[in-house]
């Protein structure tokens, strides 16, 4: 072949990617970008930070024009041109400029899909008012913005990531904010109890959760919007931004006939490969492998999309000695103004819906050393398989070091480490950078002293009256911040010399802010013949973020 | 055995550790920690924090007492109580109450050995002045603390970790400081070039560097102090700080005729026992494995010193049930004021040294997404395997996000992964918090370019005239920044259309500031023909670490 006929269709993350590594690749191939859009290679992940103001000037969110394309990687690139038809049996694309209506056709040796993803838009009563937005591209986020100059009140539906990160810049802008979600917490994939320090800054921050309710109409006249909500709750508003998820933009491979996923997803190979062997696919339209069971999973994120459309460039080039893209884990990551929660793997709810066993426990510790002013704590819950000890997923939540921590555990998750390596990971440490046992290293100890059975743990305080929870703190610390439930309080260090206060006969839950002076109670317990379980994590991960470990000047 | 006895040579972080974890696995021990200072537990690794000040309290250090371990560990602790004899036969410790002079002896049934390492005090003239400290414990904390109230001058001998959390400290403190080292370059450890933006910000906060220099003698009277340097420098001081390295204190275990290695630390085994079965020993006296190539090395760090005193109270309970210690990476991280540097894993010079094979990159890139406000470049080194491609080292230097890039490539080294497998981590990605290709995930791209032979690197700059160095930086930056050597400046985007002016009889070195530009430009010539390398790192990882990617507002 001598010159390569290279067409993306869509040219933003994996898109661009592609196209680049291509050029890399082959400085003589003919590379076209068509895209419907005014805009290609922008940087979609920054648009709610423009509308917060955050990230002042839209031209950082441009990062390339066709121009600099050109130059740097002498690319065709056709914007606002919409794709009419793939022509396999051809090898043709056809599309039409939006600005002429002139419509033309291109040959392909190879093709890239990278189509993206589209805002759901339920067909709800009122869903067509003028004031519901949804966030895409820089002109939604125009839209957006000039909303908010004259706007005052917000309602955000829908608490993923995206809802989470308007609902933050709406609100850092000076708007009132209100939040409507369907589940009964922020963040659907974590586990309800790592989002609550989310919505617990939320609040702090004058945004109004609804949480466990949805929108069931709009109604509206020219003053303002009302989200009629299933509760029978009516929001007003001057604008509402729609984010509840999306859908692929999978249509034009659907009509080409190529293989879809049960959810409208191109299905791909390990080299992104469509059922046409001509015919690439990388970005939120595609279907992948989860690399933490095997299973299919869809992963819409900016970091899995970059790296497919590399994989994709360099299999058209290098055939099967192309690296394969190995599958995603789903690392999520959002901030709420100081609070920070994120994901890596799977999640304990996702574990219980598939049927596959699990254990976990849950810590808490600070972010560097506790000596060392400054110091931020944080909750770590991680997940394994008992059998085998394999790290399935964890979830951090705080408000320094989540990414960190995350980072690490993704890393552990895709390497199949068990949760005895997690023991002994040596991460750096000077005091205002880590600890010499870092969270994770106590969160594998945790783990394995559960599975050497030196303690047993409930994530839950007993409703049985019969169960006797003592709380281990002090005692000015266990008053200022009570337990729901009724206690016995105990400090630890008493603990050896006031056996006598406990039942030997019933059991025993012990309690304390962070999980830890209640393992060690446990461990006493148990050697003196009680029969104890350790409330895993303590109030801070299971009942109130804000716990703290200790009283100020204490 | 009814009641175990165990006792504790040294209380600080392997004592105390394994302490802790000997009373949690068993309540009914007598455990007994005998300790020559003052003070158990405390915080050794924030000593430099407090004496800057960013550390106020003294409390903050000390973080267990006697009477607390007492309380929460049920510990018998005799401070101030140096051991004068291990006597193995009859497994027995002999020990003098340093207040009361008394002796008194107790039985162990398994023992256990901390005693860390002292700071190195070479025997050069002078040495003896009372003005020439070494930091171990509080009590040198606090004659610094007293010294630096009156002494406004200080030099500090040795820049590795401890001597430039000092030099950082003393100057934060008002102090004058002068930093010499014998090495060429400051932290050892680090391969030069990844030490330069250390040397580059303690000299822009004030500090004297003299490299490749060392003190041959002290002189003095009672005003001050002279340290009279190998180059015929004399430097007056107030006060000096010694911190050229630690020899471990294992004169104990030598004398119990303990097997000690070549450089006198005690050799255990995979569960931390000495050639004695009844005898352990962990943290900076003893030896351990290198995890990366299986051979033994010495690291003195508080994070192993902590996993090792809890490994060797488990093999004490569980018996060869007990996890391994899997040995140490050797990650290490710095701080001097906004710098961060550090490492994991091996160095180009120790490999170099040890004669054993390896590749290296050396990227830059933003800690997070670049169009978001606060991004901070990190230069990221790694070094790998030829033949397997296994990732055997790191170095990460920049002001934000380092500890975070070390980690993750600690857990990869110990995970055994290639350069590969760097390229499909899934960090965790906002625009907050990293990138869609995060910085590893690029120094993964470029190993595999390297290894796919898409690219030919230089780490240097070429003497040879013969060989045309392209600078590919657009030419304002090229002219305000520029490369130390005659080049022909060509901007990337107008590459592809100047080609003539090279000439391509002769070799070429393309050049940028970060090295992606080069490695852009090192395609296109290579493609068209043309002998060419990539200036591998660029500008920034080699020559200037302070150079811009781009000149402000272009």
């Amino acid at each position: 072949m001598d010159q390569m006929n290279l067409i993306v269709i869509g040219g933003v993350a994996a898109g661009a990617s592609f196209a680049a590594r291509a050029r890399r690749l082959d400085e003589s191939a003919r590379i076209t970008i068509v895209e419907r859009g005014p805009d290609v290679s922008f940087a979609n992940c920054g648009l709610p930070y423009h509308i917060g103001g955050e990230i002042p000037t839209r031209d950082a969110l441009a990062v390339q024009t066709p121009e600099s394309l050109k130059g740097l990687l002498n690319l065709d690139v056709r914007t606002e041109s919409e794709v009419t038809r793939i022509d396999r049996a051809n090898k043709r694309v056809e599309f039409r400029d939006l600005k002429t209506g002139q419509s033309q056709s291109l040959a392909y040796d190879k093709l890239m899909l990278s189509p993206g993803a589209s805002p759901l838009r339920p067909n709800l009563p009122g869903i067509d008012d003028s004031r519901i937005y949804t966030l895409r591209n820089l002109q939604d986020m125009d839209r957006i913005v000039a909303a908010t100059e004259t706007g005052m009140r917000a309602v955000v539906i829908g608490a993923g990531f995206i809802g989470l990160e308007m609902t933050e810049q709406l609100q850092r802008k000076g708007l009132s904010v209100q939040l409507v979600e369907l589940q009964q917490q922020v963040i659907p994939p974590l586990d309800a109890p790592m989002a609550a320090l989310l919505e617990s800054e939320l609040r702090q921050h004058g945004v109004s959760l609804h949480l466990g309710d949805g929108v069931e109409r709009f109604t509206g006249d020219e003053s303002h919007l009302r989200c009629h909500l299933n509760s029978g709750k009516v929001l007003e508003a001057d604008l509402v931004i729609l984010s509840i998820g999306v859908k692929p933009d999978s249509e034009l491979a659907k009509n080409a006939g190529l293989l879809l996923g049960p959810r409208g997803h191109i299905v791909v190979d390990e080299f992104q490969r469509t059922s046409d062997p001509d015919i690439y696919a990388a970005g939120d339209a595609v279907e992948t492998l989860d690399r933490v069971l095997g299973s299919k999973t869809v992963v819409a994120m900016g970091g899995p999309a970059n790296r497919q459309g590399r994989v994709a460039a360099d299999h058209v080039f290098m055939g099967d000695r192309a690296r394969p893209y190995p599958g995603s884990v789903g690392t999520g990551i959002v901030r709420a103004f100081d609070a920070v929660a994120g994901i890596t793997g799977w999640s304990e709810k996702r574990l219980q819906a598939a049927a596959i066993a699990y254990e976990t426990v849950t810590v808490n510790d600070n972010h560097h050393a506790s000596y060392y002013p400054g110091a931020k704590p944080i909750t770590l819950k991680i997940l394994w398989s008992p059998e085998s000890g394999r790290l399935l997923g964890a979830q951090a939540t705080g408000s320094e070091g989540i990414d960190k921590r995350l980072d690490v555990l993704s890393t552990a998750i895709v390497a199949g480490m068990s949760v005895e390596d997690l023991c002994h990971l040596e991460l750096a440490y000077a005091p205002p950078f880590g600890s010499a046992k870092d969270v994770i290293n106590l969160a594998g100890f945790a783990a394995c002293n559960r599975r050497d059975g030196l303690v047993n743990h409930v994530s839950k305080l007993p409703d049985d009256p019969a169960v006797q929870v003592v709380d281990v703190r002090g005692k000015p610390l266990a008053e200022a911040f009570p337990a729901p439930v009724k206690t016995i309080n105990i400090p630890f260090p008493t603990l050896r010399a006031n056996l006598d206060k406990i039942d030997r006969s019933r059991p025993v839950v012990t309690l304390c802010a962070f999980g830890k002076m209640s393992y060690f109670a446990a461990r006493v317990l148990a050697q003196n013949g009680f029969s104890v379980s350790s409330f895993s994590g303590g109030l801070k991960a299971n009942i109130d973020p804000r716990t703290p470990a200790k009283l100020p000047n204490s």
